[in-house]
């Protein structure tokens, strides 16, 4: 999202933010020094409190900008012509293209793995997920008015569920992955595509 | 499934397969020593390799015993009255009965986990796994039958789907969990379960 708008106090924000998804995606939080992050930033170590509260503060921000480069890829990959991306689009980029594009953000994908060394997921708040919820909710919304998406189910409710179920997903993915010997993760993700498209389907 | 009828080398190979759940529960699987199950088990280190081929062998053996008590237990909480469980006792198993009951099973719990000083999922063939899932497209076979469930749904494909989200759900726990600040483990999968109980019904 950077661009000549930004102030200077924006710039440098962006600037700490950039430097501690790099940070955090290589090394355990606990061994990630914020001095080290404000000297990649340009900036003094001291001056890292005026853009964030403390060093967590500044890892849930990172671990949001790095979620909301994903999520808009996931916009990029549904604004597919006339605004109201299809059932099917939306289930293709569940099944796939996620999954293709979290390999590329090691932040996302270590915070998704449940790494030990990092702080767990449940004490993150990310406004970009929850952005995303929105927008899926308002799909779904679009949708039903289509007559594409079945008329009983509950926007929100089934937003949180799919943004649920692939986020599970692909946390899996990231530990080494869905499936086993005997059937494989793709086997199994297209089985639950497919129930979800039976679930969405009038 | 331990009973009187067992053959000697039936019961030694349990014994074995009931110390390798003990031991690699508790440490990494380079650091466990075959020696050591064989010693708990009360066998001689080589006579171990009359039962299983080789570490690896053991383990995933391991793994599935600990597996089939956790299959042996949704069993039991389908099993209520006259044979074919409604599918609100399936969903409620799913929802909480398995996470409840994966806690126990702390061997299961690591590999779910992707615990990186566990061999990978995805080289395990376990198949209690196999079973669960043969029968759960039986229940779901018996339940369309009864016009409980979706005449349209492939019983394979939505057992597969139903068997994958339930456990990518319990690796994710095991990591720490489902959720986030914003939206706590129990709404997200309240979510999801609402969306299969839509998917599932006619």
């Amino acid at each position: 999202m950077a661009n000549g708008r930004l102030t200077k106090g924006e710039r440098t924000r962006e600037a700490l933010v950039a430097a501690a998804i790099d940070r955090f995606a290589r090394s355990s939080y606990q061994r990630v020094a914020l001095g080290d992050i404000a000297r990649d930033a340009g900036v003094s170590p001291t001056a890292v409190y005026r853009y964030f509260e403390d060093k967590l503060a500044l890892f849930v921000a990172a671990v949001d900008s790095d979620a909301e480069a994903l999520v808009e890829f996931a916009r990029a990959r549904l604004d597919v012509g006339d605004g109201v991306p299809s059932l099917a689009d939306l289930l293709d980029l569940m099944s796939e293209g996620l999954a293709d594009a979290v390999i590329d953000h090691p932040l996302v994908s270590r915070v998704l793995a449940g790494d030990p060394t990092m702080p767990p997921r449940q004490v993150l708040d990310l406004p970009s997920l929850a952005a995303l919820r929105v927008e899926i909710a308002t799909l779904l919304e679009a949708l039903q008015r289509r007559g594409a998406v079945r008329a009983t189910l509950d926007p929100a409710v089934a937003a949180l569920a799919l943004e649920t179920i692939v986020i599970d997903h692909l946390a899996d993915l990231t530990t080494g992955g869905s499936g086993d010997a005997d059937t494989p993760a793709d086997d199994r993700w297209r089985a639950v595509v497919t129930l979800l498209r039976v679930a969405l389907r009038p």
